[in-house]
């Protein structure tokens, strides 16, 4: 028999340990504490330095052997922004709502998985939670190094849940099996300098841009499929900043963003674009940035779990989503299955954050379930 | 018998006053001063307040009755710059130049007409001369006020010499009958910010405002014809300024700089462009400023004379160019046929402003005979 955690009351005090990203100490102290009363292991690392870092990671097991089902989340929020009803890292609850920076993402369901955890602590198999804080951040000593340790050290789940805020409208009606990948590129033509007036001693860079932007903009990457919508090219950027009317000027630059589906790699996506800039100027270059590739985890015995889960305790049947940005489930899928579920993203990133409180109890009996069905032998 | 006057001399008393545009007072007295003393009548008047003004304009005329023939020219500068090996405005004879700012442009051309017309006071009909302080500046207050008050006082020239420096290598190698058009354009496309995650939700203006430009880049104008060059279009500003890689911007420009010859009309072009604009997009929206309308004095009596004048004196043929950027001569050419011709232009606007002595008493020559021809009946 371990001890009972009201999911409210821990929500609260993770949002009263203020972890604007990148997140290290006070939070994870919280966090550890409850953990330890119910029967974890808790491992803590720090990893990177600014200003990418210092990052806290945690990662924590109970139980042994398979089957292994992880709960993955964050405990850094973003910056709260300036214009709240109340204070933003100080828990408020004001009518049916649990106030503060972290409510919906993600301190919320964390609390709320700990809690479920805490109910369900007879499971068979090893039951483990992989937190990170930074999330939010450029994510680069969070996740990542918390899979490199879990591999070293030899913990390998066999299902992952990761507990972003994925309702929408009303707790349980989406779900995401898998995310678009995302890359971003920087093109840049090189010209020759001059006076409008004496156009054949310059070379303007500008028209070899447009030819390059022309030719990405009329790009169809595909229809989508099953699970995606179409891939997307944006053009967000054009910087020329020449401020002189007569001037012919000698650099030309645009920055487009690609979000893609599982029928492209961010690599081939970057030789396409390459490919054109190359074709319409000897002078065009290209630097391109992967933020993610696409991923997906086909509707299965995961997704199963977690909307068999979903439709007992909300009776709704969750949309199967891919849209949205993307989060750390990129990096999870390389291990097992993922799939991310959590509360209604309506305050995520906003002033006035706020949670449900029947949703975070209701989402604590959702997790309840899942745990059980995931660790079913 | 009028006062014999020294070219150089008067140059440089012109280059002791400085006169950075746009210009009023001691330097027009020192021209007026000159005037007066070979019977010229001299008004001068000022026109114009900050930022454009005040701007001192001098009307000179000298006989009566036709035919008459008109000398137009500036008194203002460009600043000087940082790095001159003497004072820009302490005139100094070094070797073969005569060093200060205005030298060519245009200070010298003044005074080789003035000391032109000093040994020609036995001439025929009227003489005058067309001096404003602002033609290197936004000449909204120069030569188009003192052709309002020439009208109004019923000064209507049949023949006038721009002495802006036009030569190249040596003095006489080039002379202007015409000069092209200008016009700047800046295009704006309209959109809705929004996330790349979410594009259906914005509305980004970048490929409409692409598709725009590359229409615009692949207009051939026209091939040039006998007295022009082709005209041309050069996009020579982007700017779109948003800074995050995941954000679709909410409005994007772009500036355009075309020089035409006299096949097109600025506000003609200004339509064209707007049609491809209007087409392309319901939110683009065009703003546009011509800064002059082509011109040509077409090959003839004029240009005869002034070309007979530098052969005689240097021997060379020149070349009738309508090319480089604008000058008055765009509004004086309303009034009559116009020629500009003056010192050799290498060094204008430069740091150490020089004009040969040999060249201005060889100006000095010309003026001479030119005004003899233009005036005799
Ligand atoms: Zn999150
Ligand atoms: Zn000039």
């Amino acid at each position: 028999m371990t001890a009972s955690i009201d999911p409210i009351d821990l929500a609260s005090r993770l949002i009263a340990a203020p972890s604007i990203t990148p997140a290290t100490g006070a939070v994870f102290d919280v966090l550890e504490d409850a953990l330890g009363a119910i029967g974890f292991t808790v491992h803590r690392f720090i990893a990177g330095e600014a200003p990418d870092g210092p990052v806290e990671n945690l990662f924590a097991a109970r139980g042994s052997g398979g089957p292994h089902f992880a709960y993955a989340g964050h405990l850094d929020v973003v910056p709260p922004g300036v214009g709240w009803t109340s204070d933003p890292f100080i828990p408020e609850i004001r009518g049916e709502l649990l106030y503060g920076r972290g409510a919906v993402d993600m301190k919320g369901s964390i609390a709320a998985f700990v809690a479920a955890a805490a109910r369900s602590a007879d499971h068979p198999g090893t039951l483990s939670l992989i937190i990170t804080g930074d999330e939010e951040g450029p994510a680069v000593h969070g996740t990542v190094e918390l899979i490199d340790w879990m591999r070293v050290n030899g913990h390998q789940p066999d299902l992952c849940l990761v507990g972003e805020p994925t309702s929408v409208h009303r707790l349980g009606d989406m779900i995401k099996i898998g995310r678009r990948g995302s890359v971003n590129m920087w093109i840049e033509v090189a010209g020759t300098q001059g006076h409008v007036a004496y156009p054949h001693m310059a070379d303007n860079p500008i028209p070899a841009l447009v030819r390059i932007l022309s030719r990405i903009d009329v790009i169809e990457l595909d229809q989508g499929n099953d699970w995606f919508q179409a891939s997307n090219i944006e053009v967000t950027d054009i910087e020329v900043g020449n401020p002189a009317t007569n001037v012919i000027p000698a650099l030309a630059k645009a920055r487009l963003s690609i979000r893609f589906n599982d029928l492209h790699s961010g690599e081939a996506l970057v030789e396409r674009i390459r490919a054109i800039c190359t074709e319409e100027s000897p002078n065009a270059s290209l630097v391109a940035r992967i933020s993610g590739e696409a991923f997906l985890t086909e509707p299965g015995r995961l997704s199963d779990i977690v909307s068999g889960a979903i439709r007992r305790v909300t009776g709704l049947v969750p949309e199967l989503s891919t849209t949205g940005g993307t989060s750390d489930a990129r990096f999870l899928s390389k291990l097992c299955p993922v799939v991310e579920f959590g509360l209604s993203n309506a305050t995520m990133h906003k002033l006035d954050e706020a949670a449900a409180i029947a949703d975070i109890h209701a989402l604590t009996e959702i997790f309840e379930l899942v745990i059980r069905e995931a660790l079913a032998s």
